[in-house]
């Protein structure tokens, strides 16, 4: 049960299974990260919309990690604990040409400063928005060898860009990779679902994770157990991404009649049944082309308690 | 403010321009609706699957009304206030051959009675499931005229099946004929995002609307402020209609937009950034072919109270 540091720098831009782990630790292990944003602190307070305009895109998502898990292996799944997601008081969004759900109506560069207090931003008067930290980004090296880009996610997570998965909350991932390679960043101080202009409220953050194994279990995709504190409490997410949005939701809804079924004993109907009179249905995201990432959500306050991976 | 009770019968199954209204009232009057369950009546406690398959299904949804409004006109906003909804003890779902997002894996017929307590259903044991009754229809009459199936729902409102609208949820919609010619049914004890399996929990319905007719304002669709008791509290929805569920979103978030802009003054790339780190984007229902529905549906907390039909 120890307790491990890593810095931001050297940070890592593509997913990448050959990337060397920064750091190996023990199923139960406590990880501090160092997030920079997820510009790789390219972007900070003052930059004008013109800098913007001249970062290095190469370097988006600037993840921190890899770290390995000993005895990690494909057919496993690791479970992160989101302990703890401190935001640095300042953040930003923007409107990037050609990207964006709007893209055609806000195609002009635009770069926006948040001032970041510990639970809410003013910088958008008259609104008031809440905070939630989260990692747009948590992910295990993906099942294929080579170097992706880390906009799309996939069954190994990635930019799924969950808002759900704040401080409180668990994340549980099929390992693809020996050793899992697990890595993180592309933090939100907020975002709604969808992140429809392409940022969340960008920034660097303090992540805290804790890490369990668990051996030889089956498990589809990412799914998520959301905090107690969320404002509609905790639920059971599972997430899935397609290039279809509609697909997405199907096969979102179709785990979750396999996730009823197999841990809480309906009968497949019965839990498709259940499904319709109480599942949610989230965009997470609409922005990290190719794929689209839907939630499908039951509330654990229906159902009776159970730890699904032992 | 005069009070008004329309009896079940008779019901009408095709939304059709040119019903004569059973009822006639002025804006600020309430209306008391007695509400069949979606089948008209056919279904009812301990029924067998065999005998569903027999009911006849031209007569579904089974709608009460329509109430005319005086001097309501196209190019008007209809304000429905949903004060009250009472189920009646029992409700019903189905699998129904042919239908619902699951079709290929779920294609045999299936019939299940629920016991519905005040406030939860415990018949799927062991799940406790809430009960939230709202109408899965409620819409004005199409501005087109002839007579069209009521499955899809459209800008007039229709079947939409957003579960937001329980007691103390107001509804907008653009009046699209003179009179409005307003009619509600297919009430549901409790609904999921998608009603995937193709129904909520059907139940006939005491449902109480209280109405107001807005002169003369600009709406390009369904609009929704969901109750303060909702579990999220009070909401703006924007809802939105489409054979495609990502136009569906990216419609739903370009209103939403113009909704922020036009009514707390923000430019509109500001209430684009607000919609990518405040909003959120829920498939309503997947189920009511050819058409998928999208809430987008940004928090009242955030925002200044302002009334948006004065």
């Amino acid at each position: 049960m120890a307790n491990h540091t890593l810095s931001a720098e050297p940070t890592h831009s593509r997913w990448n299974a050959d990337l060397l782990p920064r750091l190996t630790i023990d199923s139960g292990d406590t990880v501090h990260f160092e997030c920079q944003d997820s510009s790789g602190a390219q972007v900070h307070p003052g930059m004008t919309v013109d800098a913007f305009g001249s970062i290095d895109r190469g370097r988006i998502h600037a993840l921190t990690g890899p770290v390995a898990i000993h005895s990690a292996m494909p057919g496993d799944v690791l479970q992160i604990d989101v302990l703890d997601l401190k935001h640095k008081g300042w953040g930003w969004s923007s409107v990037i040409p050609g990207l964006g759900f709007l893209k055609e109506r806000f195609a002009e560069p635009f770069l926006f400063h948040w001032q970041l207090e510990k639970e809410v931003t003013r910088s958008l008067a008259p609104a008031i928005v809440p905070l939630r930290p989260f990692c747009g980004i948590m992910g295990v090296a993906p099942a294929e060898h080579g170097e992706f880009r880390t906009r799309p996610p996939g069954v190994f997570g990635g930019n799924m860009d969950v808002r759900e998965l704040a401080a409180g909350s668990t994340l549980y991932l099929p390992v693809q990779q020996p050793g899992a390679l697990f890595s993180c960043g592309d933090a939100h101080a907020a975002q709604g679902d969808g992140e429809v202009c392409i940022n969340g409220i960008e920034c660097p953050a303090d992540v805290t994770l804790r890490f369990h194994l668990h051996k030889g279990q089956a498990l589809a995709g990412p799914l998520v157990e959301s905090a107690p504190s969320d404002e509609t409490g905790s639920s059971w997410l599972v997430v899935e991404s397609s290039t279809d949005t509609i697909n997405a939701a199907r096969t979102a809804t179709d785990r979750m009649v396999d996730l009823l079924s197999t841990n809480w004993g309906f009968d497949p109907v019965q839990a498709y049944l259940l499904c319709s009179v109480a599942m949610k249905l989230q965009i997470s995201q609409v922005v990290n082309e190719p794929m689209i990432t839907v939630s499908a959500a039951i509330a654990k306050s229906i159902l009776p308690q159970r730890s699904l991976f032992l």
